[in-house]
């Protein structure tokens, strides 16, 4: 139901997904005239929800005030009843995301030894793989021990969504303002040190800080930030794309001889144009809860939505849960700081702290 | 003497300076043996200095074993001795950064009311004007009332430098992550009810909270942040737009049809190329001193480096010292807070504290 476009997007994609997909089965979740459409289609189970959580519905309102949501009814899905399995492996939703997240905290919680869910995101770089980056907006005040947290679950992540790619350990960055240790506050240093440690003890593959540009150039295979410093930067690069892109139309588009050199270049024009479309890189994990959730972004169209159920679809069928989980507890007992929770120093956000 | 090409690039930079600019003058700083390039160069002075700041020098090094480098003999020519006007209004070097501003604020110190001094950069949106940002760098750790400072500092940089094209009162926006008042940690905002308070006293034109995106949109003239966020910003979009120059060139080499494509297209993507030619922005203000300083990229080539010479020159002609030092006065006597000094909440970065 979510995202801007809603069913007219959600539909056809889930529906591309099953004819792509013949070994998987959607669960959808959403209000009766809506799964109407769905009628016939294979492999398909429909839920219906009574509310929809409107794009810019406060948090309170998805909480208090609609509890039977679709967005709650199929995050409910990831979860057994009566010792019975669970309906769905992995819940997808291109709605509001301060809700899905404070939904998916109440109804699934999170791992033991995680205090807060991050957000990650696969983003296209130079060397033609992906760096995933997380926290991209879920915690904006963020402790050394969150940091390390988002390194052992981003590890992970990469780990499940890439080993048939390359199968080595993904390589983790601290994103910082310069590679020597000494840079950054207190909060980056102390996390440098503690990724140090997670390092020697075997549990992520640190290479140390990297910079803003390492993203896009592809240097490592994870980079973790505070939600503040990852969600400046992922805007910060859909506004330069959106300029570029603008730019390029408009120089295109100066004069007959440009429009001409723009019919003679369509082809290449295209290919650039699809090496860089964000649509193929749509679906961020939210990674820490007891459950598979993952976020289209909210312009998503059915293209772009479909790639987030192939997300959604892959991560579940390469184990991210108990990969996530599993990592999570071989660092809780080789790092105690990260066993003893977040240090008081920086305060939790109340917002944050709905389950 | 600075910067990864040194006077390679600086010195025909001046030259072609000299050329562009009849009503100016140039104190060049450097050693006797780079001086000797400028012999006969019209309204140049030379002044020589026997040690240079390398590029990797740690402060430390600029500031105790190198107090003859050409770097703080330049800074140097913008204070007047023994009651005598100054041998400069504006000093440019594409020295260590790091150097640069604390020998910088040793000699300099800072205006009255500016704990730290920032870095500004014009980048270009895509309004076709630029978009001002501070701080990007210097400042990791940033309470409220430096971002006020920033504000304060910025739209007088911005008006200085932009009064010619549009006259009017340059908006400053605040980076956050969304556009409500409740968004962010602590300090984004309170420094938010600090912006509004110099807002109603008429002394910033503060349009409220701004996203990433907004940068590149040109939604306002002046983007306040810490420095680890602008940091993270700048090389952010330095590593895309790279990957975006490296992908446009694979794709238009990729086999003969797309060689000749890019044949036709060239003029096409010249102009795109010189839109976004990083070059032409280069030259980013040390605001907050008791003297104007700006520093180019380390990287910058000959076209690069003048530009940054224009930049000091515009600063310098359209009395950017003057603008910052009244704006922070007025400042200090409207918002008790500013005048007070930082909270005690952040500690002050002890690197910081050179001066």
């Amino acid at each position: 139901m979510g995202g801007d476009l809603g069913p007219a997007s959600t539909m056809p994609a889930c529906r591309a997904f099953l004819d792509h997909h013949p070994d998987a089965s959607l669960v959808l979740v959403g209000t009766p005239e809506v799964l109407a459409q769905s009628q016939g289609w294979p492999r398909c189970i429909q839920v219906t929800a009574s509310q929809v959580v409107a794009m810019h519905d406060p948090i309170e309102v998805a909480m208090r005030h609609k509890r039977n949501s679709s967005m709650r009814v199929a995050i409910s899905q990831l979860k057994g009843v009566d010792g019975k399995a669970p309906a769905a492996q992995a819940c997808v939703s291109a709605g509001n995301t301060a809700a899905l997240m404070s939904v998916a905290r109440y109804v699934l919680k999170t791992h033991e030894g995680i205090e807060r869910p991050a957000i990650a995101y696969a983003m296209p770089n130079q060397a033609d793989r992906t760096t995933t980056v997380l926290d991209l907006g879920a915690n904006v005040d963020c402790t050394a021990e969150h940091l390390l947290q988002f390194a052992v679950m981003g590890s992970a992540l990469a780990a499940a969504m890439q080993s048939t790619q390359r199968g080595a350990e993904p390589s983790v960055g601290l994103l910082n303002i310069g590679e020597e240790i000494i840079k950054g506050g207190e909060t980056i240093r102390r996390a440098g040190e503690l990724l140090r440690a997670a390092h020697a003890a075997g549990i992520i593959n640190f290479v140390g800080n990297v910079e803003g540009n390492d993203i896009y150039k592809g240097s490592c295979d994870v980079v973790v930030c505070d939600g503040f410093v990852g969600n400046v930067m992922l805007k910060t690069s859909e506004g330069m794309a959106n300029m570029i892109a603008e730019f390029i139309r408009q120089e295109f588009t100066r004069g007959p001889f440009s429009k001409l050199a723009a019919v003679l270049a369509l082809p290449v024009l295209k290919r650039f144009k699809a090496r860089v479309d964000p649509r193929r890189y749509n679906g961020a994990a939210l990674l820490g809860l007891r459950g598979l959730v993952f976020k289209s972004h909210g312009s998503a169209d059915a293209l772009a939505f479909e790639q987030a159920l192939c997300r959604a679809y892959d991560a579940a069928r390469n184990g991210l849960l108990d990969r996530v989980h599993d990592r999570i507890a071989q660092t809780m007992q080789s790092i105690p700081a990260m066993a003893a929770g977040p240090t008081p120093a920086a305060p939790a956000d109340p917002a944050r702290r709905v389950a």
